[in-house]
């Protein structure tokens, strides 16, 4: 019965099914056993999409740009899949925006699919359910799919790893210590935006953004950086993705979102860049990505079994850390022990 | 030989040895073997300083604002120690703005230790940095511990968790995005302060965060949010944490940092809820701390444990997943459960 109903999922997904569709990125996040099944079967259908990443400053006018990046598909004739990460209450789960009071005039466009997902106040669970969506939108065969973030930070750049091209949206006038942020996640930017570009200090913010690729661009290891590195899985990954912006230089793009003006030129930037990644470098790419969903979800899943089987003993060693009778560090390291050794 | 060294430690740090501290943070970021000794020791010297995080939108002043509160501090007589949480490449792990042009003034006052920490590129690893740093300054005898954070998002939230209050910032005419994101640390904030109290906009801003207080504490179970709540155990600490905003309604608290106006008034508002503390919710809130804490570090040892022991079996999965020949989940249930059964 279960398998059957797994099928018929299954296929109704592949078969564009956007009711079921729906429901299944809901099971998905909830993680309903059921969806598992499903998720698992539609893998082997999915890598035909284009996965493009928006990200950048609050105030740099994403939403609106993505707004013309899903019109001009759409009048081209490609179906768009939408998937806007919002920023929500670690606290109670709800996000802030919400489909709503986006993109109000593709709301009833079978041809767009648009997707919020909120943080849910746990680390990583985020970039997970991003990739879970953009897999089921790929697998009904949406060909272009785009993840659009609220703010700059850790967890958007997460996010935007499941893209194969992110483009980093800035403004003119966002202030010193947005600049900074900005260079926190310049090496994710595989094509750069400045959006309103009709305001002053348009040409400056460009400059600036050359100026940081060029910093970019020197060596990086036996440098003042180095005594910074941390080991460990991801540092790996990032040593290797360095490697590649010797290749790929990232193109500046200047728009206008809210007039609609440059969107051509941005899209046939992400679309260089996907000839590029054509050229060899998107395998490599795609191995990296299986590689960071393969330790999220490994993450996940030891996390589970920790707080499940361990529940007990973390209970009393929080009490015990706060009589400062025992400390944290030795506390978590006799807790581990005692789940490995089962 | 080790464990003379290590009194040895403990002991210059507990006696305020500066170099000695400023080592101990290295080697705990570096997770090497001896410092994890010192601070397992140091833990029990704990308990004495007031940890106040300091987060908000960028653009908001926080940084003019620390310098304040810590010259306040420094008339008053109060050691205090600052870690700033810079925002960094997740992939070279270099800090953006570090030490050097931060605080200039107090760089010679040996009653100011200022420390900065960037994210180093792995989720997680930078509250636990955080709240290392902070116990060895608080071991050290600093009566009072900045935690600053440039940026506004999911990791700055768990980064102030480490702290006892949290002041969250923010200043007239940044955008409504990001009054968006403001929202999402909304729960997190025990005190509120617009800064650039004599900028056009001051008395909305505080009419906005006033509404949003009104609204957030309207009940959160049973209503629109229930839908988006996961299960998990920091949603525990989120629901546990939902109740106290009943009995504590944050302070909006104005202030002009460039010209020195409000810091009084916003250190009285920290003091008023270091009182709110005292009176019973202080032990509840560290129950909370030290779960979290050691959740973090089960997280990291796992996580340490998987990568080490499961390598080869997630680089033949990453191998298999790419050609999709099996896919990412089945793949992370059976290596999680190769990795339990020993």
């Amino acid at each position: 019965m279960i398998r059957f109903a797994r099928v018929n999922r299954l296929e109704a997904v592949l078969s564009g099914d956007v009711r079921v569709a729906a429901r299944l990125m809901r099971d998905a996040d909830d993680r309903r056993p059921e969806a598992f099944e499903v998720l698992c079967a539609l893998h082997a259908h999915t890598g035909r999409a284009r996965i493009v990443g928006v990200t950048g400053n609050p105030g740099s006018g994403k939403s609106t740009l993505v707004d013309r990046i899903v019109a001009h598909h759409r009048a081209a004739g490609r179906r768009v899949g939408v998937v806007c990460v919002d920023p929500s209450s670690p606290y109670t789960g709800g996000a802030i925006l919400g489909d709503r009071i986006r993109m109000q005039r593709h709301a009833t466009d079978p041809g767009v699919f648009i997707r919020s997902l909120a943080t849910r106040g746990h680390l990583g669970g985020l970039s997970r359910s991003c990739i879970d969506v953009a897999r089921i939108l790929d697998a009904m065969g949406f060909e272009e799919i785009l993840i659009e973030t609220v703010g700059v930070g850790q967890d958007e750049v997460e996010v935007t790893r499941a893209a194969q091209t992110t483009v980093v949206v800035t403004a003119p006038g966002l202030g010193d210590e947005i600049q900074a942020i900005k260079a926190g996640i310049l090496e994710a930017a595989d094509v750069f935006c400045v959006n309103k570009a009709d305001r002053d200090g348009a040409d400056a913010a460009v400059r600036d953004l050359e100026m940081m690729l060029a910093l970019a661009n020197e060596p990086v290891y036996g440098g003042a950086h180095s005594a910074h590195h941390a080991p460990g899985a991801l540092d790996v990954a990032a040593a290797v993705d360095r490697a590649d912006t010797t290749a790929w230089r990232p193109p500046i793009v200047k728009t206008v979102a809210s007039r609609g003006e440059g969107t051509g030129a941005l899209l046939e930037a992400v679309e260089a860049h996907g000839t590029f990644l054509a050229g060899g470098d998107g395998l490599r790419r795609a191995h990296r990505r299986a590689r960071e969903e393969i330790l999220a979800r490994i993450r996940e899943a030891l996390m589970a079994e920790a707080t499940s089987e361990l529940s007990g003993g973390i209970d009393r060693a929080v009490e015990r850390i706060v009589a400062r009778q025992t400390d944290p560090y030795s506390e978590a390291d006799r807790l581990v022990a005692s789940l490995l050794a089962g």
